[in-house]
């Protein structure tokens, strides 16, 4: 087998997790959880099966900067961490994904992974990365890996799996039979009782050849659109000035729409790992130490009489919560937050406002 | 009648407006009301019936040099503010004020007043403080001025009123019969359900002779304990090797306790001035304009689909509060608190335990 390649994407919005979050310094960032920014954790994660050379990252032009350093600090090749000039979504990043990795081996698999998901037992990602890779490997498939459901949740696309499609070192894989868009609950609760339905995660693993057939079939103005970054790519030419030219006329649309939900072509390996997209600030919860009373403290931090809450400090600035239950509060150096743990999904409307008001983007 | 003499306390401790008060920087030294420190609000208040050579301002050590700086600005005379070298409860403190007073009158009348609470009709202030001198000056009575309570407040002493003891331009002055310390709740809605007790506000009116008799037969002790200062006054030493040699060894008591509950020849004016001794957080609500959702609002702040909040921060830092009710969320450089609004009794403990773990004041 030749060697694989990775494309992690890492463009995500900074909304979910301000104010420790900021558009220029999102998540994967961060280290929201764990040690290291959550970009190190995911790279490191593959590290044994692609190596730095074969690991490309996707970001965007306004978290460049900082994508860089992480990765330079990773042992990833600069030439390898590609900036979109502007946001076009998943389709166009993996279309771009998947000419990059043909420029290096134009058979090549690949998988395509989220920059900011916590996964902890790294060893079983791996073997179900390496099954992956040896179908996409063997047959013109697209691979994607699914998470089975504990909740029915209803911020995910679900994976209905069909008929089983073969095993692989053990590890039984199935037919894809639909991507269904994120539920509402009832429909939800309906997918987890199933036991059919998983959690599309975002992880794609196929080869050049196939999904360049994909989105030829069922994105062609997508593909015709990056064909100056092709040819920028064959003829070994700067590629900042191709992706300008071709962005801006790119569709805005997720891979799961332009190209998943059309494809018939599909296996599903249920996930053997656990996962945690870590979505907002109440999943700290779930990641860290807590106190006697289940609350989440990170730095000069004090709870009094208090229960549930995720309190989180910055350098030595003392943050005190007095008689409250449940609540999310995050000090950072110029802004703080304050909410209960099932309001967060307001924190959206907040930045709105903030943006509005304040005149500028400084606290987004 | 001979110019009479104000003798402000400024010694309370900063723990109820904790984070913005602080041990060295309580609340008389904020602009927790208003646009000027409570102190000077204080001092200008009285400022047309006393002038700033006749008032003294009575600090701690700890607060000596801040409220040095406020009292300057407001023309007080240096050798008028006294730092107390160690806390000994208001008796001692109004003991060190007749004799201050008596070095420059030995029979002249003056107001003792606290540095930090809020009158707005000023006018109406003074009026009352007018008959309240013009009562000591006639006859060797202690006046007190009393609040007509608009809640059973647990707070604070109650002063029953009794017969009527003269009207004095047209104010009318009552006999004292009693005072009460705190009472509990049942008590309180009974005091308040007569008609006929008041809040003590701790103002208290009388003259140099009468308070030293008052003392040197209810507190003998303490007059007795405090004669090193009034030695040092009348050579005219330096005074603190005096203070500092008397005060270590007086008792710690109030003068509601060691006077006030013992004298017989108390004349109580009922206020016809508004009057708030702003105790806590939640007392901003009553002074500051609010937005439609009732929320006091004061400096780069936001509240998000959120009502009656109390949200106050600091410099140009972005405070946030999302999707939560009745908080106090209050900012300041080194320190955060976030604490509902029924809950502030609790700061108190929360400080204790800052104060044991931090290994430090640093916070305080």
């Amino acid at each position: 087998m030749t060697q694989p390649f990775a494309v992690i994407i890492a463009g995500g919005r900074g909304e979910r997790f301000w104010p420790q979050s900021r558009a220029r310094r999102p998540k994967h960032l961060l280290a929201i959880v764990g040690e290291k920014p959550m970009l190190t954790q995911t790279v490191e994660r593959v590290r044994p099966l692609v190596s730095a050379e074969n690991t490309f990252v996707i970001t965007s032009a306004l978290q460049a900067k900082a994508v860089r350093e992480v990765c330079a600090a990773a042992g990833i090749p600069a030439a390898n961490v590609v900036a979109e000039p502007v946001g076009r979504d998943t389709a166009a990043a993996v279309a771009l994904a998947a000419a990059l990795v043909a420029q290096r081996d134009p058979t090549g698999v690949f998988a395509v992974l989220p920059a900011d998901h916590v996964i902890k037992d790294e060893a079983a990602y791996r073997e179900d990365l390496r099954v992956a890779f040896a179908v996409a490997q063997e047959k013109p498939v697209i691979v994607t890996i699914g998470i089975k459901p504990n909740e029915p949740a209803t911020g995910f696309g679900y994976i209905k799996k069909g008929a089983g499609d073969g095993a692989y070192f053990g590890c039984e894989t199935f037919v894809a039979e639909a991507f269904c868009e994120k539920p509402d609950l009832e429909t939800a609760i309906v997918y987890v009782a199933t036991g059919s339905y998983l959690w599309n995660a975002g992880m794609f693993i196929w080869s050049v050849p196939v999904v360049t057939a994909g989105l030829k079939q069922h994105a062609p103005a997508l593909y015709e659109g990056l064909a100056p970054v092709r040819s920028a790519l064959e003829k070994n030419l700067p590629l900042m000035p191709a992706l300008a030219r071709a962005y801006r006329k790119l569709e805005k649309i997720s891979i799961d729409y332009a190209l998943l939900e059309k494809s018939r072509n599909v296996v599903v390996i249920p996930a053997r790992f656990d996962w945690d997209d870590v979505g907002a600030w109440p999943a700290l919860a779930r990641h860290n130490a807590q106190d006697a009373q289940g609350n989440v403290l990170r730095g000069r931090v004090f709870v009094e009489q208090g229960k549930n809450n995720i309190v989180v400090s910055h350098d030595k600035h003392l943050l005190a919560v007095v008689g409250a239950d449940d609540l999310i509060v995050v000090h950072t150096k110029d802004a703080t937050l304050v909410c209960p743990k099932n309001r967060v999904q307001d924190i959206k409307a907040l930045l709105k406002r903030i943006e509005a008001e304040s005149g500028g983007r400084r606290w987004l």
